[in-house]
């Protein structure tokens, strides 16, 4: 299966377990096996002031984190569960179109710490920023703390 | 008008500006002038696990602050634009049942100061604790800086 097939279905499977962003417009995912791209239409999320609801950017920018995690250890042929456990978001400007927010794994060697720790204790650290951007300006940043734990049988 | 009735059309102009709120399973608001409570169904918020959704829980968290906001400058006759600033959001615990955030105006004089300054400026911060507590204990907290303005005319 294309690396584009996988991405695909892993939105299927999302769809089918969070059913909330069946609500948020969201259009298909990009990733490169390095960095993720989460987009949705900006009309399902607006606010009171037809710009970008803090609650969507949040949620989408939460879950690009959470899957490009997820994508990462599937890739290495787990299975684990992955959790948030702390996060920072700063709102910089409104989104007043169409957004994606986009996540990179870590550098190589940070990469090799988190899936070596998993090997050995199953449970690992990531931290990650996360940013919406439009026109070249970063509209939200968020920074946050995710943990990956092997699944109890 | 009663508290309740206005605090009940706060609600349906909510759902009318922001719709993805529609799909969370929103619970009637409770509202005592100083506090404000925004429960959800678990149902409709669910994440991969059965718990809580990350995203849902900061939805409803963030909305819980600007609302209580929001709320206050109406008390006072006011009608401006509420934004988020930033955030910091703490997942304590899987949340596992339907849930509510909370959140509180600050003590009397942090808010006569906010008011004045609304009054004199246009343009105030007001920092708020919002939780989602289970079991008496605390499964999410978010601390937010939240930025109002009067409105362009």
């Amino acid at each position: 299966m294309s690396r584009q097939q996988n991405t695909d279905e892993f939105l299927e499977w999302l769809r089918g377990q969070i059913p909330l962003i069946n609500y948020m417009g969201f259009k298909p995912l990009q990733f490169d096996g390095n960095s993720l791209t989460m987009s949705a239409e900006l009309a399902p999320n607006v606010n009171d002031k037809g710009t970008g609801f803090g609650g969507s950017l949040a949620t989408v920018a939460t879950l690009c984190g959470w899957s490009l995690i997820t994508l990462h250890l599937r890739s290495l042929g787990r299975d684990d569960d992955v959790v948030i456990r702390d996060s920072h978001l700063e709102y910089f400007l409104p989104v007043t179109e169409d957004f994606a927010a986009v996540a990179t794994l870590p550098d190589a060697e940070a990469l090799s710490a988190f899936n070596q720790r998993m090997d050995r204790k199953g449970r690992a650290r990531m931290d990650l920023v996360i940013e919406i951007r439009q026109d070249d300006k970063v509209a939200l940043r968020l920074s946050g703390s995710y943990v990956a734990l092997e699944k109890k049988r």
